[in-house]
């Protein structure tokens, strides 16, 4: 395929714009083995460094496992919460800043830094390019899963460390991101935090710089 | 828009089947500005930690920054050659990793480390969360741009701290991507590095294991 029909381009870039970080979901809407499995097919798809492919998937299911996370991300919450004062303090208190209560599934998706997939062509000089192609994979799935009606809330206030820890990740394994998924209780394409007033969008993309 | 049409969720995953990391580009065939600007526009609508948006750009255009940019590449390539021996050390000589002398656009991304917008909020455990944000945006940028035609490579091979020095990109500011983009030579479903026999993608997800 040369190019992609116009209404297509027109459509992506809606489904871009309708892509937001969703932390309310649907507790007893639980979401469908296909679909899910439908959407994880999009992390295959997604640009590795050296062809490393070297995402890794831990789908956090027990109350024993979603404890431990939850009890994480209370904690790194109430330590980013001591660090702001006065009227920030009182907004960052009254945000929702994820969905680990209600959300029917939770992803850690991490990084093995260990693989020798790929002979690490490509990470040698940034080695961090390994996680960013986790990152890659995290994007395909979010918008995927955003095509089919699912809600994704990408959790980054949480101690990657314990967490590998606590859900017995591999050796080698770096936590990039906590995923939680579910049907969303509304959909919209301004940002919780634009609508909570804690942080304005540009209305512009800032000036490319040339040299 | 509460889903998307099925037969938009089937072109999407076509689309991103046909994002291939592109290093063979018409050199003489330049990218409309108009396309580039609606490209461009995909970046806005990624995702950031705490509403940072703190993507930055540099169209490296201009035959001197070009120059410094093509060095740091090939300095660093020869450095990781120099790593292999034997059999890899002849394949990796034969790759073409690259697009830096054929395309008529590159865009070197940053992430701005000492942005204050968005007040820190979710970067405080995860600070990297900022990069991945930029990452994010790369998708976008990559999903739009193959959606209109036009062909993306990541750079990867290079060193970040030269080439903003080089650049003069602002105090705080860190790479996170180098791109090469035009309209590619050849279109495909198969990496490169697969067609070149470097490495094979594994035909499925690996096992999403269960906590």
């Amino acid at each position: 395929m040369e190019r992609f029909p116009e209404q297509f381009c027109d459509q992506l870039r809606d489904l871009m714009s309708w892509r937001r970080d969703v932390r309310h979901f649907h507790a007893d809407r639980p979401v469908d083995d296909a679909v899910l499995e439908t959407v994880l097919e999009a992390i295959r798809l997604a640009p590795s460094v050296g062809l490393s492919e070297p995402w890794r998937i831990i789908s956090v299911k027990s109350d024993a496992a979603r404890k431990k996370a939850l009890v994480n991300f209370e904690a790194a919450n109430a330590d980013a919460l001591s660090g702001y004062s006065g009227e920030r303090a009182q907004k960052y208190a009254g945000l929702k800043l994820s969905g680990m209560r209600d959300a029917p599934v939770q992803l850690a998706i991490f990084c093995d830094e260990s693989t020798e997939k790929g002979a690490g062509l490509g990470a040698g000089t940034m080695p961090e390019a390994r996680r960013y192609s986790v990152v890659s994979a995290v994007m395909n799935f979010w918008l995927a899963a955003r095509a089919h009606g699912l809600g994704v809330g990408w959790v980054s206030i949480i101690d990657p460390k314990q967490l590998a820890l606590d859900l017995r990740a591999d050796e080698g394994w770096a936590l990039v991101a906590y995923l939680c998924v579910g049907w969303p209780m509304e959909i919209s394409q301004t940002p919780e935090l634009e609508k909570a007033e804690w942080e304005k969008r540009d209305p512009l993309l800032a000036e490319v710089q040339e040299r």
